[in-house]
């Protein structure tokens, strides 16, 4: 039986991170999607709690077919303070595994001086489908919807995600005083 | 859809906690198990680290048949400096809830005054199934595995679990320098 | 009785300040001044300590004959790493409040998720009034000494808090290494 | 003009407490109540939060006529990881001060090495007047409430401070899991 | 090129861990001397800052023919929060070795459970030579100093570390507040 | 004897660094070099770890005939969250010090308001001997080589350290999920 790490941060989860999911329970039995910089929500790169996107991942993965959710753990992970401890920190927290997907260079670096078993999924359309640019699309009031998938939206809409996003983007934008 | 917690430290899982995992069950769609102290491990009271208590938790319950894995969560949440700010904490790891189910005495006083439900599992043969009897029995080579449901056995003998918590209580004893 | 907090920075104490704590005051009975990111220090943004900010503050509200001392508390409150744990932690540190006077966006939002009663004092000729032009003055030797209370401006010569904040600009402009 | 620090910890506020502030007032112009251990509470040597203990605090001082409410400040302070360093980090968070007014050996050695001026108070009937006695009063249901001022008391009963207690106290009888 | 850490809290640098040194030194060209817990300091088992000790540590073993000072580093080490983290923290701040010697059980599991090479030195007359006993013999004022090299009581006679540790076992001996 | 603190990032160790220490150990008795900001690595203005950094000094200096290493002490240092108090708490990690060599201006002010004798060491040909113009350098593989001592090349290429500072700057210059 073969376990992988699948390593993002979901803010929030879209097609992107879906066909990177499909791609990854190809080859391994259990899956375990680590949802990074946990701690952090309530600003512009991380607007979203760990919470709220565990539960954007599951409420979505259950409604696809192809994904058997029974093969599939979410394990929330914080920042460290010493980023070279991060891995060996993730280590504590998850069960034993044997590859990483991620396309994250310094996670990469990390996994490579510690010489475990690296898959860089391809990237799913990267002009369309990253974090960035969906919510971007959010706070312009863009075309965001059809990036992300319907149970990822509603629960976006259920605690009020675009209101708190403009906020944040609102006061980024603010002379500080 | 109603989602509950189920909180425990689970070191390490044993019968007791699965009976109250099928108690809380009946009740609700989802349930989230917390893995508390998360940040604990190769100490007395916490020889496991969280990754193992998660791996003996999905390992066992995915083989008990009254259980439906697609409707359990398993969530590592960490302690917290501030002692009372540990539900705040946690609620920023995990999909909202509407329940929790807990004997702990001291979450019980936290979430009473937050005003949130709360509900007491009956203890399972109390005498018998607490954690730390069984890392007793483990440290004393006593009758510790009719306690403990086979796969999570098979996890704590694969991780030299009980090698592990013998020398952890061996320094215990020893005079400190 | 009803109690308010008024949250700032007070780097440093500014008229602007003055008046929204007068018109905090017409309303409520107890008003508690949260001094913020209290750990902040010697850096461009905040320049003072938590213990001279609070100097300042109590200096010059003790001479202001419409302020009446005995209704004011001064509690400083440091930033928290989780940001979304702010206000719980906050409320940890301060005595019970039914309202809480803030025009800091980021703020707005936590306690509005919250349903804790806000109200925004408006502010009080906000281009002349703001901590970063004050400040920079202070580095340009500008003419911030009519923007400050003269008590303000006594504790800021005794600590040599001029000449700080200078060299914390030369530092800010070098090359670093 | 002369400015003092009174640290405690206040869990809670009784007439000894009471006597040394009016000890140390008759000495300096300006007093400011240290609430140590500011980060702790819902534990048996804590019960109280450090908000809870400042509004006991203001709320019986204001009530003593000797006592100048105007010449006073409360100011929570957290305790640190490095102990040694508990001096330095309380520095930031206060006004300048000339001498320590302090029972407590530790911070009396801290404040030595430092060569800062200290002053014990004379204890105040100290087989009748310590927190720990109080508190074991409490949950034995005896004759605490002669011990502590009726604002002390009443803050007490609003926050339901002695049920708190109780659990707190039940929880570390308990045989833990 | 050999390299090796000689891990010890020195809480006071005694014969014992001398002659562990000398031990350590015949097999290796580069022995680095890890000064543990070095945020500790002001208590009843760490009455040294980690300064003191490093000063102990030079001071004394520059005086001693057989160890060469030229192949010796000494690294303050902090604990870590996340006690399972602690010698991969170690490794951030020591440069590449290839082994550890060590008589500390929980370091014992932790290294063997990354399979690097341990070494424990024989412990010399532990019956005399263990911090324990040498500060319980300052304490009383007994025959310490016999059991320390002449620099290292200097050190401590220096920085008035007797008076430091009676002081801190008065208060370990008082009712607590 | 004097003692002297040499405060430096070392990222990496350069001539110019070592034309300071030289400055330095022709006043003094004991010369300790901190390594700043030890808990940090891996980023684009700290690519080493302290460890890594350590090596490097000791390997060079014990190489240079002007140097006697006997009178150095290298020791960790990391920031502190509260950067008022990062001289406090580096006192707690060296033995006792008269003067500190620096150019760093918040260093500078932090040792001003304490009183502590400063020497700043003219900064040896600034223009060619900075970090960061030789990480860039590194970066673009541009001529770095001779400006760092061949043992500081030598443990750079052992660690692969070229590598690892090029991964980092490529992922800088990515597009942010």
């Amino acid at each position: 039986m073969l376990t992988g790490l699948f390593i993002g941060r979901f803010q929030p989860l879209h097609y992107g991170h879906i066909e990177g999911i499909k791609f990854a329970l190809k080859d391994i039995n259990l899956l375990i999607i680590i949802v990074g910089s946990a701690q952090a929500s309530h600003d512009l790169r991380n607007p979203f709690t760990a919470g709220e996107r565990i539960e954007m991942i599951r409420n979505t993965l259950i409604k696809i077919d192809e994904i058997d959710i029974n093969r599939i753990l979410i394990i929330p992970v914080p920042d460290t303070n010493v980023h070279a401890l991060w891995t060996y920190s993730l280590d504590l927290l998850v069960p034993r595994y044997d590859i990483v997907f991620t396309n994250d260079p310094f996670t990469i670096i990390l996994y490579k001086e510690r010489r475990i078993k690296i898959s860089q999924p391809t990237l799913y359309y990267r002009k369309k489908f990253t974090g960035t640019l969906i919510r971007n699309a959010m706070i312009r009031e863009g075309n965001w919807k059809q990036l992300l998938h319907p149970e990822t939206t509603k629960v976006i809409e259920e605690i009020s995600g675009i209101e708190r996003l403009k906020k944040i983007w609102a006061k980024s934008r603010e002379q500080q005083d």
